[in-house]
């Protein structure tokens, strides 16, 4: 199968699975607007590339997909509730996603927060939960790292510095280091997360473990590259948003601040980087090296 | 001891954990404001009464302390965080509690959001840390629930349901049922769980689990009638924050639906449930059966 049509059928899935965890007896006696809130959030498309990942690194290993499915969709229901949270006036005050009205626009503000704080929530729960058939030991594991990539040193952590630039101007003159390790934290570390997921579940020696860790910081850099090459270059149409917002806002870029080819040749090079940490699985690894190139050179 | 004594040692207890966690390696390399955020909420002060409850109901089952003590700081950081959000201008718009500037007064929206969403996955990595000595079933079992308390069947979801009375006049007629139901959920549901924790970290039997949770359950209840009992009758000096809000907004609650004497005679009739449950336990659940009359004849 080729790699898109394979990423399209794990999309598929993740949706359906998506869709029946949030129609089922989990939020059978929930509020129900809070719950369709919950299900505007994540629902309705995306790419699906972090359960992907999860899914993928997990077949390095031979993982049936069922036992890797919980990492899968719960990293998935964390992406969900950090884009509510972060499209909400007092953040980025976005009110269309995925050509859809956001979850703060289509129902009110305290809906949406509270939609994003119950995603968070259901997320821990379902990696935690015993039905999952994940021994507690790898339940545990797999908590620890999701928290941590979600929290004040990850996501969350990487959304602060990245208002504190836009609205408080700080730091004044930001840097590529800063500006990378903003990135680093903000989508880096669910994508990383993501990758090193297979691992932790099939309980991977420690090297294996970092080489997969490694490759998903290669691939979350190379993400974030790309992501600005397309705001400053791609296709609005493609794309699907308004481009050149960056710039417009005079915002640091790894593109600003590097300049377009400078950005071009370190893409490139983070890539033979994560192609380089997957070496030691050989031709298994063959759709995260596909991913790789993916995330690299999409073109939405 | 004399139990106010005992709540008072442990809050104390509590603090200085908080602060030395908000202060140490987790948070060392994490943006400066998110983190002072972080500290303002849950740091200066509180009663502590949810760690408490863990830490008292683990104390049953002669549990050490330091190992109930990740789901007693859990549950304290996931009431802090909701504390934040609940003060958001799009939720419930305070300004002041505990007689200092709520998050948002003193840093702004974004920060508070970005907080409370921290100190959430901060809760969840706290439980599942390897080094805190739980075993990793038991770790599991206490990320199940209280993930399942905080969530959208519990502190979240009682959040969204009091939202829909007071800003969309939802439902439009509601009863003692509807407002009780709404405040199990809202805050009965940690307090529940803390109750139910010192079961599950002492490997606790059903039967034994049932009793205390059943406990947490008339507790959180006893719980909500003071508060209304307080907001109706209390002293504003004593309770530290403005009173008969709840009147003055038309809100339904126990007591107006009930009435005063009625309310009152639902609260003793909850204490004495609650202290039928603790039975089982004897003279051990000494300090136990002294919180519940704590929670319901409390001044403040």
């Amino acid at each position: 199968m080729q790699f898109e049509d394979r990423l399209t059928e794990t999309a598929r899935r993740i949706e359906g699975e998506l869709q029946r965890l949030l129609s089922g007896e989990k939020v059978a006696e929930a509020p129900v607007q809070l719950v369709q809130a919950m299900r505007h959030a994540v629902l309705g498309g995306g790419k699906r590339l972090r359960p992907f990942l999860v899914l993928e690194s997990a077949a390095l290993f031979d993982v049936p997909t069922d036992r890797a499915l919980p990492a899968a969709l719960a990293v998935e229901l964390i992406h969900g509730y950090s884009l509510v949270h972060d499209d909400l006036p007092a953040m980025d005050n976005d009110t269309m996603r995925r050509g859809r009205p956001t979850v703060w626009t289509e129902y009110n503000e305290w809906t949406a927060i509270l939609a994003g704080d119950a995603l968070q929530a259901l997320a821990f729960e379902f990696l935690a939960d015993c039905a999952s058939g994940l021994p507690p030991a790898v339940s545990v594991a797999l908590t620890v790292e999701l928290s941590r990539a979600s929290g004040v040193n990850g996501m969350v952590g990487g959304q602060a510095l990245d208002l504190e630039a836009d609205k408080l101007g700080r730091p004044e003159n930001p840097d590529a280091g800063h500006v990378s390790r903003l990135q680093a934290m903000k989508t880096g570390a669910l994508i990383r997360f993501s990758c090193e997921a297979g691992a932790i579940i099939a309980t991977a020696d420690p090297t294996t473990r970092t080489a997969l860790s490694e490759f998903g910081r290669h691939l979350g850099y190379a993400f974030q590259i790309a992501d600005d090459l397309l705001d400053a270059e791609g296709d609005e149409q493609r794309v699907g948003k308004a481009l050149a917002k960056d710039a417009a806002a005079g915002k640091a870029t790894l593109v600003s601040l590097l300049g377009l080819e400078a950005a071009k040749a370190e893409l490139r090079n983070t890539v033979e980087n994560a192609k380089a940490a997957l070496l030691p699985f050989g031709a298994k690894a063959k759709t995260l090296v596909s991913a790789a190139e993916f995330v690299a050179y999409r073109d939405n």
